[in-house]
């Protein structure tokens, strides 16, 4: 049966502001059970002792409980990226899928969305090509969930992994990759990147040492986030199908650095061709985008200083500057930017997918 | 005689890298006694204490005194403006004025740019009508001295004005604009830009009580900082004259909110007609504007998080996010973008001025 | 009948870390009926954007919520004060009390606690007079309620108590004592603190203008903290009283600078007399203290930086610094030691509290 | 010929403040040429970007290059430490030490120091064994300097020492033992700590792999900080010897965690046998201690929250915590505690030397 993506961009008081997504319960605009993934942007500071996360992921699961028994809660992926650095926007996507009962055929692909779960890993594989090939499967599985049958149909796979801490890494005796919490959290990343990477056939195989160290490789359409709260990778496939209808519609680009504009402004060309500057804010449900401080320490031979800032971590200075960019160029400050882009776009840039609606004005 | 301004963004490795400067000197692009101001963009906070503006200016001054005489040294407003969050690349801003022989009178008006100074403000008048008009005072002084003839003909006012101290207080018995010191730097810096404002016929007269408070009067020209070392108001205004030659010229915008990305590209189109985004680049010289959170807490009614982050100031996070757009929309991230806009444009927004050459390819 | 005070502090690996909490209920060591209130010393920034407090608090009310009905849930104060800087541990301090069914009367007062709450406050009344007023009052209701019979028998009062907002001040057409939310907190901590020294005798009235402005006017036993959460006020006395029985005390003491150990010496020696420094901390059951930056920017003739450091708020500053004092004096990092200690002891000083056990090995 | 030290603890108003310094040159009290080393406690965040510390040694060399030849000035070890966390003053501390005529012999031995430097590092050898290696030769070269006969009649010895860049790095074509800047410093403290323990007979040798590593290895008398502007490790000891004449002395202790007030208590009682807490403070001419987070993320196994704090750095922590505790033992803010400190005391504790005079009433 044909299926629609519903996708609602909801503003958030508060970590644990849920009313906006009570609201659209309650009115009926998305039913619990249609809720295929939730993504929020909370006002923390996106590293270790960000509790706007967990306090978001738990005043959603008492809202959604109140609707889903709890293996049906279990199942909805809660993707929390702390950090609305600058003017971002803190707010809540809403993912849903419903059945269409529509029987013509749609007349062009439209956004398809869905997940999948990897096995639990162990302490050991973490960070390591293990995680890169259950999460490679993952991506494959969701894309067949979700219908898209071209890799080139997918725009964007959002991975949460799970990270590293002391008592897990007891459990396997030590053997680790990182004995550091922290750096675990990069490596599970990078090891999802690289495992949407070799999904997509954006690379062929995980040279040795490369997870986290070879910044060649790289997926233009993976965002991965790692939470303490889960020990599989919970995976969300967005991308275009003909077995999805609606207006909705999903598109990526690539920034190559920090202040490349033209890669966003190619993607809004796209969706809104001849539209001028911030023309296209109307028709944006979503804008999904990584952002990160370039390793070498300079943007196109300009030093920054993000790297040696010891009061503010380079992951909150590069949502913020890539933020005011994104912000400046389509018109929108509620923004699903993230740091901490390992193998998520080339060093120093990342990838944006933009949902949107055909529709000129919604 | 006609006089051809000279500016030079020069890399800074740390506040106390004048070796570019040094360079500029020694290889004769620049004399000493040329030098009309220097401003700073650094590193530090951009707060209280921020130590990498006092550390840049003790390093200009060192290298300067072995050029220029005491009272020579003196006459030169060095401006530091802290904080480059995000990408904003530390950079150093040299203005100068050389004697032109040629005869021919100029085409076109060009960049003129000269600066004055205030007498010694008593604690008393810090932050208030007194200093606003002292200010007013010394921008049209500054625009005789610099042969700028008409009001519109200028684009940039730099003021760097006095702060309150305990002691400067107790000298005046306690009669002070506010005992807090951080409060008197931003009554200084509103007190300056409604001081320009009434040179430039922005506004006609200060309200009472409109100091720091009324954010309807602002000036689309201004642009102040506090600073602890002198208790005079040093102004140095950039403009139009047709006294002036050389390719060198300057224009502004006003941005009206934080992602006001219209104002700079109208602006950016006036310098490099039909030029693509990023286009104008080699053409530009300085890019001069303000940065600041908007007041209510939103930006196009999307709630911000700035003035309640507890880890950040408004400041740096306002720099860095309008950093952002305005270098992904010129095309460069030696900036200088500075944060404390009382007055300098609406409220949330800010002025934007930039210095640039007709020459294409440069 | 007699009752019987019980008091845990139980370790917090998070700030939704109840478990201990709910080992005490399961296997009985506490009712969930028996709770007067729950203290937490939660890991955030102590300052606005500290979700680390509404995270514990509705990490507590879904734990008890199993066990209370909702209007004994709402009767149970939980103030959360964030922020455990330097060495300080995260944790919750459970009050209980116990009916003791022991016909014989106590040899010695013992430990008596108990709360009161006011009215709700309107806006306009939050930070002045009225607040304090209120405040005396349930100061004196909460000690009927606790059997304390005399002001001297007092020797701590927790208050929690609201703040303003927007849209609060805008209910009463902005009659409050100030538009800012951070300074509304404040100022409902002084008032709220004025209100305890009324109630205990430390001061007799309050001079016009002096709420959150005449340092010299102050409570040694209040400890006040404000929360968006509450428009009440909610008082915990606790002290002693021959109603009471069991082994546990409390006693007081007042620090008059950040490094005045001889207040808590003097306390220690009274609660373990000869015993050696950290010698009594086996008896210790809670440590409750307030930290903050002295007004005039030294300690003893010694500058100190805490008030000009943008990149740390100065009651990091303070609980961090004066934890680490009390840490070293008693041996012991699980403290609750709290900021914003407006009239809540002497400029820059602050109130101790020990709860403690008279059994020496415990 | 006897020698006699001076030690002078001077306030500082900031970075560049040596206005005292100054006035001790001028009334005659110190003459530069006197002068064996300075140590600054500066108020930056004493990590990458502190530039507090270059600002006070460039504002010191400006002061005493008046003074003073060039080599002379080269020679003078400055070892800025940033951080004053809590209520710690920013002070500098200049040791000296003039010959003294006396024929009489010293009846006690009295606090002797010198310095010594190594020959410069390459950047592979930073730290590695090389380096240790070096720093215990100048330790020993130190100790003769200072006529310090006897390895257990040393109390104290700062070592600065270099860091790996970029561009330090690419010359010896990256066979270096980090590419990362600030693990270099860490490492470099590690390898300079190690080498003042095997001077002083803490330890017979560096096992493969320790620096930095294991920390069952550490000086009881160490204190390393790293700086950009050396390649040479500069060593400043000091201890007793009976060369040395006047009323100074030196003594240490070590704190085994973040709350042993017993180490320093123990110390004090040596320094004002029978005095009260804070009583020897009239005594006291300098304090000298390292901070650090234990590094298992628990104090006497209550967790703390320095190692997860994404907002504030582990040293800052650790500076105002034990800065805290001491500050109350001994009645002093103006303390020079640093943090970094690897090998330099046991895990999550550190070294504390006190310079202090023998008349009671100075």
């Amino acid at each position: 049966m044909t299926r629609r993506a519903i996708v609602h961009r909801v503003a958030m008081a508060g970590p644990d502001d849920v009313a906006g997504i009570e609201a659209l319960l309650k009115n009926g605009q998305v039913n619990a059970s249609e809720i295929v993934a939730i993504l929020g942007k909370t006002e923390g500071n996106g590293c270790v002792n960000d509790f706007s996360r967990g306090f978001a992921v738990q005043s959603l699961r008492t809202l959604l409980g109140a609707y889903l028994s709890p293996t049906q809660l279990d199942a909805v992926p809660m993707v929390m990226s702390g950090g609305t650095e600058g003017g971002l926007s803190p707010h809540w996507i809403v993912l849903a899928a419903r059945a269409d009962a529509r029987m013509d055929p749609p007349v062009t692909p439209a956004l398809a969305l869905a997940s999948a779960v990897t096995r639990k890993l162990s302490a050991s594989e973490i960070g390591r090509p293990a995680q890169a090939d259950l999460v490679r499967g993952a991506v494959l599985q969701a894309m067949q969930n979700a219908g898209i049958r071209d890799l080139t149909d997918v725009h964007y796979v959002q991975v949460k992994c799970p990270l590293l801490t002391a008592s897990r890494a007891a459990e396997v005796r030590g053997d680790v990759a990182t004995p550091d919490m922290l750096k675990s959290m990069g490596l599970s990343r990078a090891a999802s990147a690289l495992g949407v990477a070799l999904a997509l056939g954006e690379i062929d195989a995980i040279p040795p040492d490369a997870i986290g160290r070879d910044r060649a490789l790289w997926s233009g359409r993976a965002s991965c986030s790692a939470g303490i709260e889960l020990m599989t990778c919970e995976v969300v496939v967005m991308g275009l199908s003909p077995d999805w209808t609606g207006d909705l519609r999903i598109d990526h680009a690539v920034m190559h650095d920090a202040i490349d504009s033209a890669a966003p402004v190619g993607l809004l060309a796209r969706i809104a061709p001849g539209a001028p500057l911030q023309g296209a804010a109307g028709q944006i449900r979503a804008v999904l985008a990584k952002a990160e401080a370039s390793s070498g320490g300079s943007i196109r031979g300009l030093r920054h200083t993000m790297l040696e800032d010891s009061d503010i971590s380079p992951t909150r200075h590069a949502r913020g500057f890539v933020g005011g960019m994104l912000a400046g160029l389509i018109g929108l400050t509620d923004l699903f930017v993230s740091g901490g882009a390992e193998h998520q776009g080339p060093d120093g840039g990342g990838p944006i997918a933009i949902i949107y609606t055909t529709k000129e004005h919604s």
